[in-house]
């Protein structure tokens, strides 16, 4: 299988996953539910979904009901950090992937249920009873989303990123505020990926948490890049809104060729942390050169 | 020890334990952290954190380190519960135990951030590895506390109570949202506590669910009962609240008196399922007891 092929069957598998989980919820709140839904099934590249799978599988034996619980509750911890992120008194968003952000969508109090709801299920779907692997490793996942998601992850680069907005931050502040803001989920997805497979070394772990690291920073580099060179049509969102919201970038640090050479720095980085492998690895370097040259 | 001791012991127990839990958090976002300390921190009459406590040592050779880890995560869901039900999208409240409600004491991104990180917090804490309890026991409890947290339970609550307000509903609705969006809560509190008894017999988890459902309705028909009898400064928040906002709550569905006796009428429920569990129970009668004879 190629790797658009190999993309495509990742993103309907996991679109089947959400849709089943969020198809399990009951009658008791139909407007929670719908608010949910839309939150989480509206599109979006499923990027930490796919490394779940792609990490799972190039480890070989991986638990496919384990790794469909991960992949789903990564992508339910990503659905309500956007949810959340968008909010009025956040980034006060009115448009994500093109269509009404859930509180325009909705209202105000059901996106931030909703968000509060995703986060739970996210740590439902992970903790769920899966046969043939271990509840110890299990736990450990848990562990591993839960550290990924919270202060010391997500949320604590979510908090550094409202600090730092209208001030000139250096270089090492910048890279803590993305490796804890969307470095951290990142790499969580393939570490999570990983320890479902049953044979798992921890030598790999170590690589793969190198791989992730760099691919998670080479990701906001890109993010940072397409923001000032792609239009608002491409990428979904309101085109040059870093500037607007005088966030810093690695394009106002380093200057656009300069971000460029980073990404491209960072994707060598990954690869090399692959070559510790003892497994063909193609999946994952076609992950991060998709990653780092995405155009959208 | 008599009851008022033993509430105190387990009081200083668990404002120990979410000491240390905070204080556990690096300086990465400063502000996030102290908004997290100030909503977990400022008072509460750890009802649920209480629970786990004595519902685990009723059991007996309970493991002390996971109670901790338990009672602690239940006390983040609930904290995170209120700062975000407190938000001017939600309840609009500026006061919250006499003290500005976290978004007042800092501001609302500030706010929706430390409810998040909260939550995530609390499924760190209880999964976090405890030596001589089984992976299999904690991972069931991290699946209680998912639960009981989310859709199926307290989010699903409060999203029923948006639903309904301004609405004349009838018993079994009010009911209904009751049992998701508090007894959920107090109902997985005293499941955990039961978990971290080593030897816990399935029977006994039974009689307890059947307890703890029972001082669950019954501490929110007693809430119900106080917004109209206590004067504000007893309560800690304004009262009369919930006849301004036009919620339904028992009194306005079975007079004063209806509601009293129904409250009664579930102590003798608490009191009778404990009488399936053979060790002895004085301290969950004591907690049901006080559970619906409290005045604030």
């Amino acid at each position: 299988m190629g790797f658009i092929q190999l993309q495509q069957h990742y993103h309907e598998r996991i679109e089947r996953v959400l849709i089943t989980a969020i198809s399990g919820l009951d009658h008791l709140a139909p407007e929670l539910k719908a608010a949910m839904e839309y939150g989480l099934l509206q599109g979006g590249k499923r990027v930490r979904p796919m490394l779940v799978y792609a990490s799972g599988e190039v480890l070989g034996q991986a638990n496919a009901t384990a790794l469909d619980a991960a992949a789903a509750a990564v992508e339910c911890i990503h659905a309500y950090s956007l949810i959340h992120d968008d909010l009025p008194a956040m980034d006060n968003d009115d448009l994500r992937r093109g269509k009404p952000t859930v509180h325009k969508a909705f209202d105000e109090a059901t996106a931030i249920l909703a968000g509060d709801a995703l986060q739970a299920l996210a740590f439902e779907l992970i903790s769920r009873h899966q046969n043939g692997l271990s509840a110890e490793r299990q736990l450990r996942m848990v562990q591993e989303l839960a550290r990924a998601s919270g202060y010391n992850g997500m949320c604590g680069g979510q908090a550094l990123d409202i600090q730092c907005e209208g001030k000139a931050i250096d270089r090492d502040t910048l890279e803590s505020l993305h490796r804890h803001k969307t470095g951290a989920l990142i790499r969580a997805a393939v570490r999570l990926g990983a320890l479902c497979a049953e044979n798992m070394e921890e030598a790999h772990l170590t690589a793969l948490s190198r791989y992730a690291e760099a691919i998670g920073l080479a990701f906001q580099v890109q993010d940072d890049i397409l923001d000032i060179t792609a239009d608002t049509q491409t990428l979904g969102k309101t085109q040059g809104k870093d500037l607007v919201q005088q966030k810093s970038t690695y394009p106002a640090l380093l200057g656009l060729d300069g971000a460029r050479g980073l990404a491209d720095e960072l994707l060598q980085q990954a690869l090399s942390a692959l070559t510790d492998i003892s497994h063909p690895t193609q999946t994952l370097e076609a992950f991060a050169h998709y990653i780092v040259k995405r155009d959208y």
